[in-house]
């Protein structure tokens, strides 16, 4: 199994470290230390070497950190995570603070009213977020130093840094050799007068080389720095004393060192270097002689997909898809008895996928909701909250896999027995947004910000919302959540051909049930209408997942006509993708599944 | 009559006039003059005495401007303009630039390799724009330099600053006294540590003194300029010799000056002074000894109407509603017979609503666009491009009135006899969008960038859109177009309860047909709906224009059943809002026009 149900720390596990820690920072001559849940990729998933904030508190949430002062220790959580981390801190030496209600600036100020110096690791904040919290302490007496990490100092049995396995990705999964990419962005920054970029973002490192790694889970890529220069050759850093196979690069294209030459490596750079601000440490713009801030310059080129990339997710889709069948197929037999958990849902989830025999992971812990436990959004199952999956409750199922020609993420809700008209409406308003999303054409220029609210319409029309974007980017073969655009309010990056995004419109209701309906999508310019403007360049989404979605809980009646014509065609195009890929049990199901409305 | 017909200036008009400019620009030491559109106030009308553009070019525009060098002279005018510029100015001295496709710091460049010196009038151009104009023209060898106005001292005959009538409105109309608005605004600048606000807007400080004025036509405001004091005080500075009425202040509280002592008034300044960066002209923080950057604090609140400005403009749209609809009746008699042309529509338009006895002025020259003139998005008929209203096309008429309790802004499109089926589904299009915008609810926090799509969206899935905005701002007996919201991918201002917006996509074939169907809607809360999220604070479009929309032209199958339901509802509404309202005939005429679908 790839997923893991147990708790993996323990309340009683803090005090002793804290007090460790707080002696150390007192040795520092400092009144407190910042100790968040980022490593200096500032990815999703961490090494368990940079495992500090978990290590320290207790706290396994995905976000969040922790403010150490000598009187007290301010754990900061968003909204996902108010419950959790009560269950998991001491709160006897733990303070849990509501984040970003609570701001850290305001936190400090109010702690330290007569001043004081506050240590962090410049490795593990990006130079955007020490900026801003600085203005925001500008005037209260409190200064922000940089240290080397007093936790690492403390923790006797730290993990060492990964050094896992690293392979070429074949290019005819990528459809541009690196090669052409160096030389390409090298071009790039030459244009814009920069001499390299640095790189800290491994996903950027392993779409740049075509390599891809197993240093943390669900993300298979190395944890490397790089430096991109602008003759396109490049200087990568990784741990030494892997299995390491970077493929076939031009004698002298991509040159080697050990993580550990990064430091003196941005020393001696002499030129303008471009450093992201809000993706890169601060340190490495510290260490620059010339910092410029610009954009990572993989991000963009990264997000639009080539036509490989595309082809390879949308077999990745299909193999997925006839998982997914083969499970709701497995979980429309087993469910209704009631003798299924949450966990039993989840290990058989994986299980369908790694008979395809060609899973390397799952792209992401599932997300797999009984009932009231659907109405937690980010949740994830442990033995300590697995629920009976009981008749008459809904299901919410969000779940992917990563295959070596594409990254997967699904989610589907089904009726376990016969549900509720009320679950049933919220579920067809849910579904109404989400086709709108899928039928929508838009000019070039338009970005998520402006398309968002079709997903939401049919809910703000009935008084319902739900509390998160609409869509993430997705890579291929890499992270599930990717830069730069997203289908929610707050991103006014331009859609462009070959990105791909989910599309997850949701509805919650606390104690009660959840319900989320995603595909993913990817842009490309629309065929031409009869009576179009000819002159308008437009672009559309074409679905990459076929999964169906449940009958059972679309109310057809509210419906247009057009959103039942969707479904329908959704439908058939699903059985004839996935018929010849099932078992005949499956194959079956599938026909019933995918019946016309 | 308000509106005029007539072309107000001749091409062979400019040559010499831009000569004796050139000679001016020579004698001052300069390589070249700007000449905008604008005057100090930034406003869409200017008074006689500014309009500097039309006078030197010819060009009569409501955007643009000059930039004059000694070989050449850029006419600069956006795409509404690109036919219109060519028949106004002398071709042989002024050349028309396509912006902002072209900006002036790269012609600037081009036209002046080695570099030079630009002079411009600093009361005339926003600090926002010099500052962006400066950073384009960075390393180009070429200065921007404030000077006094050259265009005047080569006017003889220029028309003096307006001194027109000033009159109180009425606090009943207003709904908050002038008192109110002053101590209310000067406790938000004490608060926020400045002294003042430099205030350099007419609505703002007609909006703030509940007075309105003359000065310019459409927008009934006198030029003014004003300091709003932390204390609550005003300094209002107005050119003299005026019938003028400020109502009553308390003692001290409003001080008059006249205009001229404004720009000494700036200078004697001492504290921090708020500047609206993107209104103020350049001259008023130049002048100042501690300007700080800050929003027009009258902006937003202005924008957030009161009950009463609300009241006021509901009234103002039934009144206007009944002309429009008696204006709609004669229409329906006479243009199918073929003898009316546009300019005879405008004409009759005006009549019908200057028959209320109410109307102070129009709210800017109507757009009556028949056949392929309604494609044209801002086109304003003069006798040289009158058209016949024919049977068998289309009409648009886009058109408001001043009343002294309210603005109003209302499009209808109109089949004249029979109508091709294209022109119906394009109309039954531009309609669902509308229709979309006006049924919407949405949650506290959404702006008009994330609404904008929704009236669209009909128009995308058909391969067609439209190049404006969907709706702008609007005042009470104050500017029609007022920020600081829009319905608009730009705008990321949240929409409050009180504010006006119309509502207004369109749809434009080139030589062929334009559609455009407006109302005015009001933002407030949205009643709870059961089952709605209850901790959830939602909003909603009151609509406040009640005039037929054309039954004749709406493809009744296109239609959702909600749309069906949303028309006939609002047709009820509107029988019901002005069968009192109008004589018999139009009352047989509104029955019919209101049918149900």
């Amino acid at each position: 199994m790839f997923q893991t149900f147990d708790a993996t720390t323990r309340p009683d596990q803090g005090p002793p470290r804290l007090a460790a820690l707080r002696a150390e920072i007192a040795g520092a001559g400092l009144d407190g230390f910042l100790v968040p849940r980022a490593d200096p990729h500032q990815g999703e998933y961490v090494p368990a070497h940079d495992a500090r904030l978990a290590w320290l508190t207790g706290f396994t949430g995905s976000a969040g950190f922790c403010a150490v002062l000598a009187d007290r220790a301010g754990v900061f959580v968003d909204g996902r995570y108010r419950v959790q981390v009560k269950a998991e801190v001491a709160l006897e030496v733990f303070t849990p603070v509501a984040w970003p209600e609570t701001g850290l600036a305001d936190w400090l100020i109010e702690a330290l009213p007569g001043g004081g110096t506050i240590g962090f690791d410049p490795w593990l904040h990006t130079a955007a977020e020490v900026e801003k919290l600085r203005e925001k302490l500008d005037g209260s007496g409190i200064e922000l130093r940089a240290s080397d990490n007093l936790v690492d100092r403390v923790w006797p049995d730290q993990p060492p840094l990964p050094a896992g396995r690293v392979r070429p990705w074949p290019v005819a999964n990528a459809g541009e050799s690196a090669t052409s990419k160096r030389q390409r962005l090298g071009a790039e920054l030459a244009g814009a007068g920069h001499a390299a970029a640095a790189l800290t973002m491994p996903d950027s490192i392993a779409w740049l080389l075509n390599i891809r790694g197993e240093d943390i889970p669900k993300v298979p890529v190395p944890l490397a720095f790089a430096l991109l220069h602008a003759d396109g050759t490049v200087d990568l850093f990784l741990t030494s004393g892997r299995d390491l196979d970077l493929g076939t690069h031009p004698e002298g294209a991509v040159r080697l060192h050990d993580r550990d030459a990064f430091p003196e490596a941005l020393k001696a750079q002499t030129g303008k270097v471009r450093v992201d601000k809000s993706l890169a440490p601060l340190a490495v713009s510290d260490l620059l002689a010339q910092p410029v801030w610009g954009a990572d310059p993989c991000v963009l080129p990264k997000a639009r997909k080539t036509g490989a990339e595309l082809a390879g997710t949308a077999e990745a889709h299909l193999r997925d898809g006839a998982a997914m069948a083969a499970f709701l197929c497995w979980l429309d037999r087993e469910a209704p008895g009631g003798g299924l958990t949450e966990i039993a849902v989840v290990e058989a989830l994986e299980g369908f996928r790694r008979a395809t025999n060609a899973l390397q992971d799952i792209s992401f812990d599932t997300i797999c909701g009984a009932g009231p436990n659907g109405a937690i959004i980010h949740y994830r199952v442990t033995e300590a909250t697995n629920r009976p999956v009981k008749p008459g409750e809904l299901l919410l199922i969000d779940s992917g896999g990563q295959y070596l020609d594409g990254t997967t993420d699904i989610t589907r809700t089904v009726a376990v027995g016969e549900v509720g008209d009320e679950e049933k409406l919220c579920f067809t308003r849910v579904l109404k947004g989400m086709i709108a999303m899928s039928r929508i054409r838009f000019p070039k220029g338009v970005a998520g910000a402006h398309l968002d609210t079709l997903a939401r319409a049919p809910l703000w029309l009935a008084g319902q919302d739900y509390d998160h974007g609409t869509g993430h980017g997705v890579g291929v073969y890499l992270s599930v959540h990717e830069g730069p655009a997203r289908l929610s309010r707050l991103s006014d990056v331009p859609l462009e051909p070959g990105m791909i995004l989910s599309n997850e419109p949701g509805y919650y209701r606390e104690g009660a049930f959840g319900i989320r309906i995603e595909n993913l999508l990817a842009v490309e310019p629309a065929p031409a209408l009869p009576g179009g403007d000819a002159h308008r360049e437009m672009l559309h989404f074409r679905t990459l997942t076929f999964v169906p979605i449940d009958r059972r809980l679309i109310v057809t009646a509210e419906l247009t006509a057009e959103e039942r014509g969707w479904i329908d065609a959704y439908h058939r195009d699903t059985l004839a993708a996935l018929a010849d890929r099932v078992q005949p049990e499956v194959r079956d199901w599938l026909v019933r599944a995918c019946a016309p409305l």
